[in-house]
């Protein structure tokens, strides 16, 4: 099993957000539902061994945090809508500390980085880690940022994950997230 | 200087379609404002050293050739709604044979796949082609298809292009211009 996590940090908890305006009204939801994108589509296919987890940390509400089950989800497509369309359906629903199925695939609690990073093992992609294709091994959990640098309170939290760099320049989340994949196939399929 | 050419089969020739629905109206112009975006952007920057060139295939006119100038282009966000609005902008806009510049950085010409490779010399991104890791070099030009296979027409004109992969797995076209982007990056900036 693979995992993504993304820390939206201005991320609507509610809502009262646009699909029209994902960057705008929804604190750069755009960029979360690239990341759900990339972590989870095949060109004719879902990664159905995959969850992509979003952090929201936007107003109103504390944060909460949504789960993308690749296995599981449905009624997901390529396009920023897709993605956003079900956040939109989920993030009103009531719901406490534990998971909640509010779509089909697509699950929320309250909670934010601070619950989850004890429930992961995660390394972090940082363009100052070490190179992907240098490392030995791979692991299976992987944290990244939206726009925006991890806060000190979240580099507190982080601050013993492991953290590799995907290549020299700086990359969006998403795009970090697409030649990570890359890198796990290859040494999935042998090619090396 | 890099240059990508995407074709999109379906993709509407004039501004009847609804920013609000690339998928249907736009016909899967989703697919070619996300190869926009991972052409051209970098996290904090654009590629200024890079042409985005979309194909644009659907009803009702006859084929358009869009090309983004990563050099010149302005007012251009990651998000498929900003690509999209400037293709709707240009789209319409009265044009010849030659490129016309319809937007900031943006340019529309009349003509398809036909014209355009007999100016570039490009490669084909191809699951069956060679691995791009493994190419001593590697070209400028790159030609993709959006979610559709070549069509018999176009492998005609293509089929003296050289092929190469970019890993085991089947990706959508904006995924595979990534991960090739990120070994253009490796080799220039000397991470081998």
């Amino acid at each position: 099993m693979t995992s993504f996590a993304i820390i939206g940090h201005h991320a609507r908890t509610d809502g009262g957000f646009s699909i029209n305006d994902l960057p705008g009204s929804g604190g750069r939801m755009d960029v979360l539902c690239r990341c759900v994108n990339a972590s989870l589509f095949l060109s004719h296919d879902m990664r159905r061994d995959t969850d992509c987890y979003l952090v929201l940390c936007g107003e109103p509400a504390g944060p909460r945090t949504v789960k993308f089950s690749g296995a599981l989800v449905r009624s997901l497509s390529p396009d920023e809508r897709s993605a956003a369309a079900l956040i939109k359906k989920v993030i009103d629903t009531p719901c406490g500390s534990e998971f909640r199925e509010a779509a089909q695939g697509v699950f929320i609690r309250k909670g934010g980085l601070d619950r989850l990073i004890t429930e992961h093992t995660f390394a972090v992609l940082d363009e100052n880690g070490i190179d992907i294709r240098k490392a030995e091994t791979l692991p299976e959990a992987y944290l990244l940022s939206d726009h925006l640098n991890f806060t000190e309170g979240e580099e507190i939290l982080i601050r013993d994950c492991p953290r590799y760099s995907v290549g020299p320049k700086c990359l969006h989340a998403d795009h970090a997230i697409t030649v990570l994949r890359n890198e796990l196939d290859r040494r999935s399929c042998g090619w090396t």
